[in-house]
């Protein structure tokens, strides 16, 4: 299952339909942006996905954690959103 | 319950020890951010806070949804963070 990478420019509408394509395949999701713009796109891409799914009766809940990722050879913080099915 | 309100000049790690707290009084928590930089401390603290409450054998997962708010006459949408026990 790939990494869902988030960027400043990434629409969140279209975020959101990859993270619905992915929890409907695999049944869980990873997200992964780096800096406040990036991981704003992202969350409202989750909330997003969220009424997505909600047509086929599933909720999804996110953990975030940070992880630290090498980017052209410079250390970064990355904000990582685990995406599972509401229990 | 109080929702958890965060602005752009929140301190995430501040946020996170609210979170905590109202995750340990009351069992889940909301948390509201307007604008990205908002929304980023936001969830850097939900971030922070799964670190704290597991010190507890807590985890916890958040829902982001949209909210129309209306601040200073000004309708507005905010991004609400619902948070649960992880189950």
């Amino acid at each position: 299952m790939e990494i869902i990478k988030v960027s400043a420019h990434s629409r969140s509408t279209a975020v959101a339909g990859a993270i619905a394509g992915v929890m409907r395949d695999h049944g869980h999701a990873e997200v992964q942006a780096i800096g406040a713009s990036a991981v704003n796109q992202a969350i409202k891409a989750v909330a997003i996905a969220r009424s997505y799914l909600a047509q086929d009766g599933v909720d999804i809940v996110c953990m975030p954690e940070f992880v630290e990722v090498e980017i052209e050879g410079q250390d970064r913080t990355a904000l990582k959103l685990i995406i599972e099915p509401h229990k």
